[in-house]
């Protein structure tokens, strides 16, 4: 599937290349590199350009923007990195490990505002550049509202599902979501396929979130790129820890361990046990399933072609993925 | 002059409050307000609004982008405070010293965003928020190649004058050169006019910047909120240090304390002396006023009416401010 979706973005990759190559001043020019020459799956950038075409658009009308989106992506991954203080991303030393954090930050900035003259430089026509620019715009502020949320979320004693769900929605849902929308209004979607695709975007993006948290907890590392259990070292309140604590009469093993840096091999094996036995990673996978067939029953109503097909596989992808 | 500013700046800082107060996650909001709420000159919207009035629009047409222009100015400090481990801005800590690194760096970026919904909130037709996301995109990036380069001289051995204005014309020069530009497009600004307007702007901005310099050095601390000789502590190669290390014979008084961070009082007294006695301080200052009377000669073919006559103050003001 991410090999497909990479042949899907060679135009994007383009866009992204000659946006940051015009880029004179080598001490921001590597750290905005940095990430992006790391790779990542490109799924973002890949729904855009899909969503436009799936709508009969031409992948031209929405390489810009995809690429805005991934930049945008980039950008909050090298900031959310320094401010979580992550070491490794895509197997590689995060950013700020490498050039430090005044020129991480520096180049953060530098990518967000690439981002713009991605928008900025689209070919489409004024009307639909300053739909796409305020899509855009109120997904990028989701974003940082996200990060704000989960950072404050660590700090706080009592977490519901429905703030974990609010959370993740803006995180990393809204991005996913309006990279789907952005590529419909670029390929000139009819009010009903907007809306189609704003609900294939809205599910898929919060299964893509929930996928992961299943992998953070169970995946295997050898895919995942994380160390076992790592999230439940790190504290992570996701929805399958939430659902244990909101659903076990007992959660000692998960408490013992969740949060707790110096957790051993066993005491993680135990939690990831205990989070099994109370069927909590298999209601998230399920959770995940059902948006998975939430997206594909949205944009059923699209003309059957290649790229509403990919759509679709997308959409199980989201919520199958191991890596 | 600054009271007179803030008089035409009264509808940009509602537009502000009200972008910024839509904001419901109080980890994001405080550490976003922190520094608006500081105050500030508000020079850069009070130009926009003006170049906007200047050409006939209305106030009305540019408040968005002038409004936004503040915001990526607050943005670009909240952030180059961390990178430059700043204590006080505008008298008060800075953002980071109160929320911590995270929060700030987060709060820079909600700030960011929230100046490109406001340039998508904009009342104007498609065709001018066009051209203005352009200009308004490009010079972000400048802004922050800007401080690329800033942070790079630090390390660097030998800066030019010429390598000097490229980084002040880029860091601080192009936000007030384009906030100028786009309250002339906004305004429906002829082709003559937007680049009499981009003149003007050039102009002050570079003056703004060398006049900041000048009280950097040679400023009243009690005027300024900077301590004496406070740039000469901190090691910035600005165009009055360059000139004495580029005409002088001797530079020891400025060495010993150019970039000492421990350097005594006598010591810092003996190098703003020395910086006098080379004429490297009326140099900046014969600079700026040349700046200020290019300025006012290129709006000079405007139609005269209010707004033109405080473009007119402005420009003296660039150069001959106290604070």
């Amino acid at each position: 599937m991410i090999s497909k979706l990479k042949e899907r973005t060679k135009e994007v990759e383009e866009v992204i290349h000659e946006l940051i190559s015009e880029e004179r001043v080598p001490e921001l020019k590597k750290p905005m590199e940095h990430l992006i020459k790391a790779g990542g799956k490109r799924i973002r950038p890949a729904l855009c350009v899909l969503a436009c075409e799936a709508v009969g658009g031409k992948k031209k009308d929405a390489v810009h923007p995809a690429a805005a989106i991934e930049l945008i992506h980039n950008f909050s991954l090298v900031h959310d990195d320094i401010m979580d203080n992550d070491d490794l991303r895509r197997g590689m030393p995060t950013t700020h490990k490498v050039y430090g954090i005044a020129f991480a930050i520096n180049g953060g900035d530098g990518l967000f505002a690439k981002a713009f003259q991605g928008i900025a430089r689209a070919k489409l026509p004024p009307e639909k550049k300053e739909k796409v620019l305020n899509l855009f715009a109120d997904a990028i502020f989701d974003v940082i509202e996200g990060q704000a949320m989960d950072m404050a979320f660590e700090k706080k004693e009592k977490v519901t599902t429905k703030d974990y769900l609010e959370m993740i929605t803006r995180k990393t849902g809204r991005l996913i979501e309006n990279a789907v929308e952005i590529g419909g209004v670029c390929g000139g979607a009819t009010k009903e396929q907007e809306q189609a695709l704003h609900k294939y975007g809205f599910a898929i993006g919060r299964a893509f979130q929930i996928q992961d948290d299943v992998m953070g907890i169970a995946g295997d590392p050898s895919k995942t790129g994380k160390a076992a259990g790592n999230d439940i070292r790190e504290g992570k309140k996701t929805i399958i820890v939430l659902h244990a604590l909101e659903h076990a009469k007992d959660a000692t093993p998960l408490k013992k361990a969740l949060g707790n840096k110096e957790a051993t091999k066993e005491e993680i094996i135990k939690a990831v046990k205990f989070l099994e036995d109370t069927g909590s990673i298999q209601h998230a996978k399920d959770y995940a399933m059902q948006l998975s067939k939430d997206a594909k029953e949205a944009i059923s109503i699209l003309p059957d072609n290649e790229a509403k097909g990919i759509l679709m596989d997308l959409a199980d992808f989201t919520s199958t993925r191991s890596c």
